[in-house]
């Protein structure tokens, strides 16, 4: 194979010029810059504007050809129709690697399919790295670039993200930074008139902070080199994939979005899985599955154990768990005699462990401790996290709030609660086996801090909105583990 | 049909005995007095204990038998054991309504079996409705009762839920107070020894109050009678059902926990297709459905347009609406040229119309009212509210913060994203037709307040997380609309 494109001045530039700066909220070349200057860009940002003067109180330059020095990377948002002279202006200062966020190329069909095609032969000609057109920009948290229409600045973290939408992606980041997760890279590919899929996907297997690499794919501009590059990668880490365009009617969406050609969904499906790329149905469960890859340890067997609050989770969680290819073991005699000595007498005796509402202190840690040790399983799906927290916002609300037995029924659940979370990151660590967690308490439009969720969020243990969500996701570490095993 | 079961003194009760009440905070008699004195009932409390004494503040009763007045409900969580003499004292007293929260009953096996269908005789002899015994409690928002073992106090609002499981039923409570709507009742139902599925779906269906009804199943006692309930409701009220226990281990699971027997899926899937039952298949998509079901019109039809911030989201939504029964109209030449005049020259041209990141004031709100009202689409999908939103709470937290410039653009931001969130709530009373809207930002754990958002959930509109959840709610209404048609 050619030698992995190298992107480092893409996502870490120590100079930066926006073509395409401005004042005007309503421009984009506004929130870009604001976003950049918001992340906390510690190399020189030089915007470029033709009315030149000043823009969000930096000096502006009337083009590139004006600047002091050729930045390492060039943002690009002008109309479409004045590119071509930016390029070439770029090229006459032997710029490095420009990124094009302008759209109007070839998605919006002839003549500006063609106009793309020029640019991108032109700047290969000159050994310019074009991205783009029709990008939303890129985030690479490691240098503080957060060069991106959206405003949204996560911490550092393992999972880096290339996608055919911007805003796809940034749902992504957003998601990331809800759940409190930090993010590693982050471009929109938008185009890809010159680097591709194949080219993002390359460099992340061979960048040493990614660990884990999602995929949002619309238009395989090179089937091919798109596999190839993922046969090279998987090996060493995961790529994560959501296709859009797999119906008629989506595949038409595409088309005016990136401008992508329908692609068989059975082909795509069968070569994904043959070189074993793991799809995903939905941003969730693509975040979901991200984040159990870069934090968790990898199944070694698909035996699961699951521990629940109620019992109607564990039968959804046991369905969904049957449904992707798990399995649930029975416990043991040993196993059942250690539960009996502490569980109330009529406790469930059966996997899913369901603690019947018992109150006893102590009985989750108990139960976790003892299900996370057994040898017969390999994962663990803990439901009901934080349950009791949930409702103690409500408590501090209340006019019997003083009240001294309010207060010790309040201290209770929480300290059950948080002591469930320890444990649960204690035990990952110690028995090296993935425990997934899952409440209902990560949705909705008004906050409610629960500290349990929160302390295990913290601590990178994604919370999943519902019990089958969390057997999905260990299905695809199952997945990956038995191609790694390979 | 034997003629409905008055559950009225069950949910409106003017006298509750709790039976077990108690102070000490590991015992579920404690929190379910608690959650019933927290939630503000305004009818008369008789804690009952058999060492009388204090409760919570409250003159407790050493038995049913001490009380100066039979109680209107008699609420009961002591050990099972102890119930059949419980029972015994309540028909003693002539009670009207008992609801057994105690475990240890027909989930437990035999000798357990035998003791629950001893006591639904003894009721049912006796003139006593008895519910239960393995339920949670129940709610009725109208009568501020909130007599249950999770603490959450939702405001009245038009969903009621019954469930053979208590989470479930709490995971639906919750999802509603986190997003801010309203219940109207919930029920655990329990083993439902007496008082069964249908019953309290029939008395939804006669109650004035409830326009929703949500079921959560795993064992159907009796079947006949199911579908006989749902064929007489239907017609006037919505059934949305959630399934546990359809796999061999999911079956499993419900066994040791409701004491389910397996059903046949596809008997079970045939019968409720052909009375109109509205299936789900996870806790989030019944509280979308439910919620549009609720609030918004039902559409007249199949065809969808979309209207999306970004290309991605929109391909994603045609997906799944392509995918479960929704067509995308093409757009007229008048919508065509209508859009043309105002949108920027490289705009889809499709439907989904695709807004490709202008920042036009007014251009999103525009968009919204020709596609509303145009004649060719039944229902509205809008991806991305509260999109430019979802970045101010950093923008706040910036250096740049007190910048002219940056206050401006954040301004600017929230004013296109209220506006749009208004127009939304206008045009549904407006021009009757369903507009559903998603945004990533209702998932995480930590809150990110987003005005447009939480206008649109303070008005009933509810926020999906994904493009594909609102064209799966938008189906499921499609599939009821047409079952009312008929």
């Amino acid at each position: 194979m050619s030698p992995v494109k190298d992107l480092s001045l893409l996502f870490y530039p120590k100079s930066i010029c926006l073509v395409g700066a401005s004042n005007n909220p309503t421009k984009w070349g506004c929130n870009v810059l604001h976003n950049l200057l918001m992340g906390g860009f510690e190399g020189t940002i030089y915007p470029i504007n033709h009315k030149a003067g000043d823009v969000l109180g930096m000096k502006a330059y009337p083009s590139v050809l004006d600047l002091p020095e050729t930045p390492d990377l060039a943002m690009i948002c002008v109309p479409s129709d004045t590119v071509p002279q930016v390029i070439e202006d770029l090229i006459t200062r032997n710029a490095k690697v420009a990124f094009i966020i302008s759209s109007g190329f070839s998605e919006a069909g002839e003549p500006q399919s063609r106009m793309e095609r020029d640019l991108a032969s032109r700047a290969e000609q000159s050994g310019l790295i074009l991205a783009g057109p029709n990008g939303q920009g890129l985030v690479c948290t490691g240098s503080k670039l957060y060069c991106l229409m959206a405003g949204v600045y996560n911490e550092e973290g393992p999972i880096s993200i290339v996608s055919q939408s911007g805003n796809v992606g940034g749902t992504l980041m957003f998601n990331a930074y809800h759940h409190g997760f930090g993010i590693n890279k982050f471009v929109s590919s938008g185009n890809e008139a010159s680097v591709k899929l194949h080219d993002y996907i390359r460099y992340f297997g061979t960048d040493p902070t990614t660990r884990v690499i999602l995929v949002y794919v619309e238009n395989l501009k090179d089937g091919q080199a798109f596999l190839e590059a993922c046969r090279e990668v998987i090996p060493r880490k995961p790529i994560v994939l959501l296709r859009g365009g797999k119906t008629k009617e989506g595949a038409s969406a595409a088309k005016s979005h990136t401008g992508a050609m329908a692609t068989s969904t059975e082909i795509f499906d069968a070569a994904c899985k043959q070189v074993g790329v793991l799809q995903v149905e939905d941003l969730n469960q693509m975040f979901q599955v991200a984040t159990a890859l870069a934090y968790q340890p990898l199944p070694t067997g698909n035996r699961l154990g699951i521990m629940t609050l109620g019992g109607g989770w564990g039968v959804l969680a046991s369905d969904a768990a049957s449904q992707c290819g798990l399995v649930l073991p029975k416990l043991s005699d040993q196993i059942l005699r250690e539960f009996s000595s502490f569980l109330p007498t009529f406790w469930s005796r059966n996997n899913p462990v369901d603690l019947v509402a018992t109150r006893q202190p102590g009985s989750m840690t108990k139960v976790l401790e003892i299900l996370a040790r057994w040898d017969d399983v390999d994962a663990l799906l803990m439901l009901g996290v934080g349950y009791g927290t949930r409702g103690l916002h409500m408590t501090q609300q209340s006019p019997f709030r003083d009240n001294p037995m309010m207060k010790m029924v309040a201290d209770f659940v929480l300290q059950e609660d948080m002591s469930c979370a320890e444990t649960i990151v204690r035990l990952i660590r110690e028995v090296h086996k993935p425990i997934l967690v899952c409440s209902d308490a990560v949705l909705g439009s008004r906050n409610i801090d629960n500290a349990p969720i929160l302390h295990l969020e913290r601590q990178n243990i994604l919370v999943h909105p519902t019990p089958g969500d969390g057997a999905k996701t260990l299905s695809a570490m199952w997945q990956y583990a038995q191609f790694q095993q390979r």
